[in-house]
């Protein structure tokens, strides 16, 4: 199995409105560090999982319309919360859209919250 | 596939008296930082895998139990040499004693002891 | 000379309402990673710069009047605009009134807002 | 599961002459940190996956054999590209013909190419 | 006194032909992350030391110049090697060319070329 | 000013014997990574501030000392606390004792202890 992996950030705004969340509850913000990696069984006829520029360009499309924005008033959260998880979801679920995944056999979405604390989402691939 | 990983660290002092060790025979140290990742197919009714504060307060629990301590005199690793993945298991342990895992499908414990070398446990939850 | 540095970090929104800022005009937000370093020309009688729990513990009363908020309604940002530089200033200056600062030479804080960018400022304590 | 890794870097010069990868045709270079991850399901005698001794000597000998080299004049990237991928493989194959495989499930290479992408090749060492 | 750092990174190939550099004699290559930072007595009207997106840009304008390329051909470097420590002062002597300095009190461009070892050079702009 | 900098690491065992210091008077141990960075005026005849392999074999030797040993026991810390910056001071004169510091404004020997603590030396060689 290989992997190929870019990363790229994004500056959000948040909150969550729960009180499970303590005092994330208030409208608060995070660096978002994100790390995509394609996983895919062989190479293509150029040696490579995906060309780094194509999945680098994919990523920023995706996180363009994330960055610098507050994510309560994205329509992408509405009646949900953007916990790190959600967001990792999303952004997977968007690249997916944007990327021919026929050679894939998954991609993880990793979002670094601060240097103590990540998530990721792992969207198979294979149609198992 | 979900995951949510938190980080701590504790400083150890250690021997490991077995000639296969060669300089590390002797009495020497580490900072080990730990990081716990916890793995579920699917999130929970808030949209995490787990509370973050809830994860970040058991793995302090179980590192309270080692820092600043000489892993020698320690009675978990009573006849046994507490090496790096000795250690990740045993604190893998200790967690899944002290928290519900029915939710989840594996949790791994990381422990980095320099920036060239690092070692995992991951305990399979699934009950396969 | 000597320095001691802690890190830790908070999790902020903010806007930067002003044309010069382009993207980071509207709401969004930041996770700062903040280096407090105490710097001074000799060590006292204990053999450090300043006790780590004790720097620790500073750096964390002035964090906790910070994170999880929005600087937009934090008083200490009124008027003003909470560029990394100004938080990273504002952090210092809270830290000196709450430490014996006659030891050392100065102090700086350092704020990491991406892996991309990072600003500091050091603040004089010779009376120079 | 039990995993270790150990990380060393080489400094290399390459070109990938295919109008496919845009600016990196042309001869550059590139500091690969290489990060070699055992995976086993037990650990041996000593209580570990691998000495990390040994593991350390395995890659360094492997890694000699390319560092400070221009891989376009390298024998074992004679008639195909030496993309971040290929490199991650062919370290990958030359451990495996140096190390006891049998205790071990796979062994993944990953190369860290810049703060923005890295690749990984894992090598199944079940036989299934 | 204030600073912002901003970090971009080039992949370059070069040889060091002098028997002095051991086996970096040979065409090799680096990445080599470069971290500039900007150092100034006082903020400006907008609370920053320069704003990141022109230090950004100003920096990538000039490492376009170097990406990707073998230094033994690039004019910069005829008649003299193009170490690491050459390099970043080169660096820095372009920026200072295409930014007006009077602000600032210095510049410096650090290096990293690998995870153990990294060069600077920092330009005095007080006119002292 | 340029700067040159090598790193390497320890795993060490110490005790702080001192109430002052709480849960780390009882015998533990650290992983120090030791950052040592060489400053000077100019750049040499082959255009660096140090050879980087005479730079890290000079500190491997010093480490070498200290590496695997219980700092309690170690002559050169007999009669006083092995706190991390006297441990960096130790390593800064071992040094300046085997290298030619003729050419050099300074030396600073920085070690972290931990993800969140670190703490430096500078030894002034301009004889001022």
């Amino acid at each position: 199995m290989y992997t190929l992996t870019v990363r790229d950030h994004v500056m959000i705004a948040h909150s969550l409105p729960d009180p499970f969340f303590g005092p994330a509850q208030g409208l608060h913000g995070a660096t978002f560090v994100v790390e995509v990696t394609w996983n895919r069984p062989d190479l293509d006829e150029h040696g490579v999982v995906i060309d780094i520029g194509a999945a680098t360009t994919a990523l920023r499309a995706v996180l363009d319309d994330l960055d610098y924005r507050n994510l309560d008033e994205h329509p992408a959260f509405a009646g949900r919360l953007s916990t790190t998880e959600v967001v990792a979801a999303h952004i997977a679920q968007r690249l997916v859209e944007n990327i021919d995944t026929a050679p894939f056999a998954s991609v993880q979405v990793l979002l670094r919250e601060n240097p103590d604390a990540w998530a990721s989402y792992t969207h198979d691939l294979t149609g198992a």
